[in-house]
């Protein structure tokens, strides 16, 4: 039996150049024509453009064709030539027409008109088969390559750090427990509490939020070393920006102080961004124009006042700005909203700064991405290194314009009494951490590291608004459906 | 304050040319040498190869140097010259040397001495420094890094499917639950059961054993994807080939039928030892001496026929070998351990393939690795799709010498009717997985995937014998430490 290959729509119309005897395959987007003549649009995933086939209908029987509606999935094997028409390269003259999967008209979902984005997510299992969802993780995918490229280039490890774990010693957020126990009747001890000895781990295990202690002890024997995978928080946050389990990249590197932990996270993003920028530019195109139509929608003074692809051009053109947080908060005394007193929270030495106040230093006042480092201590974890003045710690949070912190870092206490009394102050129990102490007594080194919010990252690079549209499958509160 | 920069000593090693000025950072290895001259052997993680370090003693005051012990951390800077030594390209006469952190001798817990294996993984903290552990973490790395070389190269989309999941429907294993209800006051029902209705999802939710459902739903509007994340399961079972957390590399494939799905998991195997091959070579001969080594500990009939490194060569160089299994009962009906009754389990069509089988097709009678499919539906889950035989589906399991079955797929059952019929015959509950369903109702197309444990295959590339020896930090029962 002669197998007939099936060519992807991308290389064709990539190609862009007549071709015999051709196959492709996909799923009908649209279907139009007269009484003589019918054109498909059909996409295979492989790009958001479509390939148009033309199906001169004398030659093929109402059955064959009849069943061809939008979301069925056909093969078309056929001649590619030309184009007459504008917005595309080439087209398919049809001679072969198989239909491998029917969408019935009357029940199919997703109908040639818009959705709105929270009917895709109740089909979540079809919404990639749309133009925006298709785009945005296409993107994910390039950005996720990206990652791995990037790091891969500089001879950093790929680690993969545990997603359950015994120890809740980070205090990110809410954990959730994970067990074997009956939920009905677990084993009790004899205080009548549950024993988690008997547990699949013999103790309380939960899911993990963070991957970087384990990374500091990859760091500290590999060099440099990044995590990439899934991380979780049980906070009841119901909003659009944020989700119960997302993707998190957190590089750790033996040797580096702030100023180049700085320089890494700057040269990554800004890596990113023109990675998308050069392997992504249909979908770009495409979410450029969607982001404009949002913003139209928009009050005057919410919409953005550059495009999206502008907004990533600017990100690659132009050096971030570095602040510390005292600089930050005289800005922030000295601004405008302060004096009139716009803001709702209160600005004063200590606090942590909110959205309002980082908004204003990134979209008002800098109006680029800035870094904001050496925070107080008091409003930081007990692993960042403390500085000499006492006060502030070796943090460093990356702000974006539209999403806030994308990036929050710091140099790493690497001096095991500094360590020790910062885990005393901050009441973080040391037994449990006992191996996280060792590297600091054992070959200890500076170091330094961060965590990019994946999701974030999509987000400011597709420029879509839920967080729970950039993930192919979101969790949240209540929700935890396909 | 002019800043040095560190040079890697891979790069050091590999330039193998004189230098002027260049600073190293790593761990002390070793020290010897003479009242007069001390030779330090230093590595950073970046090789398993360790820079020499000559330090004139009397360049030197004996302070700067006493720290300077097994396992500290240093800072080295000097004239890197060609060395007189064997077995190394350079070595650095040192001007500077700083110690970041020391590491007592007493107290060190890895001094330059063999440790077991068992040791090192209750000081998994800072087994990455070992030889072994060192080489087999940077191999991990390259065939991560080749998994999404591979398939980004053919323009599969790296989908993130869900960790946590409201299905357990795939029955893949006993699974872990994930909730934040209170262990010992869970809120009840009516019935005096645990009221998942109040639990973070409002349901109940488990650990995912698979994407691949999730990953159907992806293929079936993007083309081709594959997911590579962490998979979960909840057996108890102590051995070392299984983990309660490890990770699984899973492609699914629009329009591939079985063989298709064939080609690819061949290449895709090979692509990434031949991978291994060309990035590993100093990790890889490294681990080959060691597994020369442990094989002579072993009774001479439990030996390896070939090295490590032949055994790696071989399956790039030679095509795997594909059976049915009904050829395969037949083979083994035939074979001499058979007809000697030496085999622990019975022979005839229709059984699962145990281990011995596995082993006497691979090691015995191909002498290579063998792809076998169309295996018996009552042995196979419900979505693997059914033979006009009606009594075989199309299954496919990747055996490899040594370490048995590495990769499962199957082609997929596209046709609504028939998935229903499985799912009935099998106990499958059909409300969870509506969505899993409307892919065979809307759009529905012939695919294909299949599932590569990715530790199995880290076990094979590297010739290690225990699976926790493989992963940073092992999760077993009884165990989540770190």
């Amino acid at each position: 039996m002669h197998k007939v290959t099936r060519i992807k729509i991308k290389e064709l119309l990539d190609e862009g150049v007549a071709r015999q005897d051709a196959t492709v395959k996909g799923w009908v987007k649209t279907k139009r024509g007269s009484k003589n003549v019918a054109f498909i649009a059909l996409n295979d995933g492989s790009t958001i453009r479509n390939l148009q086939l033309v199906v001169d209908l004398t030659q093929f029987s109402e059955e064959e064709v009849k069943h061809v509606t939008t979301g069925a999935c056909i093969s078309a094997r056929g001649n590619v030539a030309e184009s007459q028409g504008k917005g595309q390269s080439v087209e398919m003259l049809v001679t072969n027409l198989t239909v491998y999967g029917i969408a019935d008209p009357e029940k199919y979902p997703l109908q040639p008109k818009k959705h709105s984005f929270e009917f895709l997510r109740d089909n979540a299992h079809l919404r990639p088969r749309t133009n925006t969802i298709g785009a945005v993780l296409r993107v994910r995918h390039a950005l996720a390559f990206a990652i791995h490229n990037f790091f891969n280039s500089k001879g950093f490890y790929y680690l993969h750090t545990p997603i359950i774990t015994g120890s809740d010693a980070e205090g990110a957020g809410e954990m959730f427990r994970v067990t074997t126990l009956s939920a009905d009747n677990p084993p009790k001890n004899e205080e009548g509490q549950v024993d988690f000895k008997e547990d699949f781990f013999g103790k309380e295990t939960n899911l993990t939020v963070s991957g970087q202690l384990e990374g500091e002890a990859g760091a500290l024997s590999l060099g440099e070393i990044y995590t990439f995978g899934p991380t979780f928080r049980a906070e009841n946050s119901n909003t659009s920006r944020h989700l119960a389990e997302f993707w998190m990249v957190e590089p750790e590197m033996a040797f580096y102080e702030q100023g180049e932990n700085m320089d890494l996270a700057e040269e990554f993003i800004q890596y990113l961004v023109r990675y998308a920028l050069e392997n992504c530019k249909d979908d770009l195109e495409f979410l450029d124009k969607r982001a404009a139509d949002e913003d139209k929608q928009k009050p005057q003074n919410e919409r953005n006042e550059m495009s999206l692809l502008e907004r990533l051009n600017f990100v690659v053109e132009n050096k971030f700005e570095r602040v510390t947080y005292t600089e930050a908060i005289e800005i922030l005394l000295n601004s405008k909203p302060h004096k009139k007193k716009k803001f709702k929270y209160p600005v004063e030495w200590g606090i942590d700064l909110q959205s309002e106040h980082e908004r204003f230093l990134v979209e008002k006042h800098f109006k680029k991405p800035v870094i904001v480092v050496d925070y107080p201590k008091d409003i930081k974890a007990f692993y960042m290194k403390l500085n000499d003045d006492n006060k502030t710690v070796r943090a460093m949070d990356v702000l974006f314009p539209g999403i806030g912190e994308i990036i929050g870092g710091s140099q790493r206490e690497d001096n095991y009494d500094k360590l020790i009394q910062r885990m005393e102050e901050m009441d973080v129990p040391q037994e449990e951490l006992w191996w996280y102490l060792d590297l600091r007594k054992f070959g200890s080194a500076p170091h330094s590291g961060f965590g990019l919010g994946f999701e974030r990252m999509i987000l400011f690079v597709t420029g879509m608004s839920n967080i729970r549209d950039v993930i192919p499958f979101p969790r949240t509160p209540q929700s935890a459906n396909f």
